[in-house]
């Protein structure tokens, strides 16, 4: 799988037709998913700007700093044959945008533009609607391509290689901050360009979803939640949550994580295309609540994901949306008893034509370590 | 040196001050750098939102996804005594601050609060003015305590440490990835919690300033840029950039070396109260152009440091703004020549009552490996 295969060069026009389609006179992607998706461009967070220009029709370009452009040149970037504007260091960039950009009605700011940018660009283009870029984006980056689908298998089979080894890391006696050193660099063994988080809850610490780790000593018998992920060199994420158990797990526990598992094979029974992402959320909810444990599910059941850990569709209630072939998501529901302990399964499940596709395959059961 | 001396509790009344001096109601604080400044909550970028809500008057709090709660009790900000608002899974948190915060003219922005956000709070408050929360705090964020300055000096050290080894990892034969690799392993033992940056560049890749690293092989005879920095746990930043060369340097990259030693002389002797920011820049300029080189010194001589590696105040031509005792900023002019080879020298210099203090302390000499 090279960038030419996962950010085409025949991404860039059909971005500017989604844009134009959505009245939208420009895209202004500066660094961060948005430019990486339509560009392949993983171009550094700086204060000085780096910004692809989509305009809906005509050249696209793009401006960075002079110090930047070998970076630029050398990024998958320049297989679209657009116009690099280098600017040097007394230069106003946002200026020179909006010289080159002159009146146009609706830019779409890239979603994790900065404030500092996107308030120079309000400035320059004082009469200029600002929406989000996301708009036209989303609709494209929520249907992944088969090379798309292959690299989140990729980075499936990466992230499922360190739950295997997780056993071997975890014991009583050790700290959770420990084993997540140990998680982490075998993240990074495993392909990951980074390691974007390392959840070690042990015992009450599980009923905290977003627990990271802690100095806490893990005890004999305490399950211990592990939800880890990071980035692959191609950008695409990894994300899967596991359980494990230093010894015999208390029965309480144990009753409440056959539930989770069943809540958890349901959601992903129920992955098909043209039902919608809420209908997810409320098939794990459903078996969960009618145990009785619905007040301990605090959270909504997933999230999309690829080149972004936390992306659209959100499989929460209230979004109708309906599932199509290639969204990608996590089906993570979780019971979590506040001051005991807490459970959550987690895999990436790819929606295809007819069914879900787990890319996470990692035995889901309770693992007595 | 703890985070309450470092993210003294007496700031946000500092902040409060500073926020109604400037006639902005409130400032909306996102995950990032100023709202760590603020609290010295290190919250994690997620797309939920958490923000730091710091009115001109009256009592501060910070709205937090509910699965985020325990984090944020158990950081600095809970220091602050102030109400965290936590909101469900369901709930808009924009529309809660915006109902919170009722009829407002002006906002404060934190500078790196994403467009998600930021258009968000427009549209739930479309009457009122967005302005940055840099605007405030920059000028509180420039002048630096002395635990700020001590914190700034632990990071010259560890990063001083790593450049004393990068002759062990530097020899002809390996790759600039090789050695980067080792440096980064370096910088995180050194105590840093993350490697911001490691810039290795030999040869002709030496005369790219913003090069990292590539699979080039390091031949003999060849100057070599090393450029590192990280963030230690505390939060401040490294950054310093030393020269080696594999063998005998080029005559003429010894010539202009000698140049370059003494432009970062001029402009580090140059720092004093009262002098502006752009005439240290002017200080090494000078000394470069002098000697014939005026046009291989392609950017600007410095940037402010601190809990971002770039920040205020900008050590560039048009800065006229006066040093102060406390500013902390880089001293790094560079002269390169393209297709060859180049050179950058860099201290992270701080304002004294007097004059400037280094805070990187290996010799400045070309380093012969």
């Amino acid at each position: 799988m090279t960038s030419s295969d996962l950010y085409p060069v025949s991404r860039l026009a059909a971005v500017q037709e989604a844009t134009a389609k959505a009245g939208i006179d420009a895209l202004l992607l500066t660094p961060g998913p948005d430019l990486r998706y339509v560009s392949g461009y993983d171009a550094k967070p700086l204060e000085r700007l780096t910004c692809l220009v989509v305009p809906a029709s005509g050249e696209a370009y793009m401006l960075v700093p002079r110090l930047e452009l070998p970076a630029a040149e050398a990024s998958p970037a320049a297989r679209l044959g657009l116009e690099f504007v280098a600017w040097d260091e007394t230069d106003d960039p946002y200026r020179i945008a909006a010289d080159r950009l002159g009146r146009v009605a609706t830019v779409g700011l890239a979603d994790r533009m900065w404030a500092m940018s996107s308030l120079r660009f309000r400035d320059v283009l004082p009469d200029t609607r600002q929406v989000l870029a996301g708009s036209v984006l989303r609709e494209l980056r929520m249907r992944k391509s088969a090379v798309e689908v292959a690299a989140l298998r990729e980075a499936g089979e990466a992230i499922d290689a360190v739950h295997r080894q997780v056993p071997e890391f975890l014991r009583a006696g050790r700290t959770e901050r420990e084993v997540g050193r140990d998680i982490a660099e075998a993240i990074l063994a495993a392909g990951h360009a980074t390691v974007d988080f390392v959840i070690v809850a042990s015992g009450p610490n599980g009923a905290s979803p977003h627990h990271d780790v802690s100095d806490r000593v893990i005890q004999p018998g305490e399950p211990v939640v592990v939800d880890i992920g990071g980035q692959l060199h191609n950008g695409y994420c990894s994300d899967s949550t596991r359980n494990y158990c230093v010894g015999e797990p208390p029965a309480e526990y144990a009753a409440y994580f056959e539930v989770l598992r069943r809540a958890q094979e349901a959601a992903c029974a129920a992955v098909r295309p043209g039902v919608s992402c809420e209908s997810i959320d409320a098939a794990a909810r459903e078996v969960i609540t009618e145990a009785g444990y619905g007040e301990y599910f605090v959270h909504r059941t997933g999230h999309g994901i690829g080149i972004e850990t936390h992306e659209d569709p959100y499989i929460v209630s209230g979004n109708t949306e309906a599932m199509e072939p290639g969204f990608a998501f996590s089906v993570e529901p979780g019971i979590y008893l506040p001051g005991r302990h807490g459970a959550r399964i987690e895999d990436i499940v790819v929606c295809g034509e007819n069914d879900g596709e787990r890319l996470n395959l990692t035995p889901r059961d309770l693992v007595i370590v």
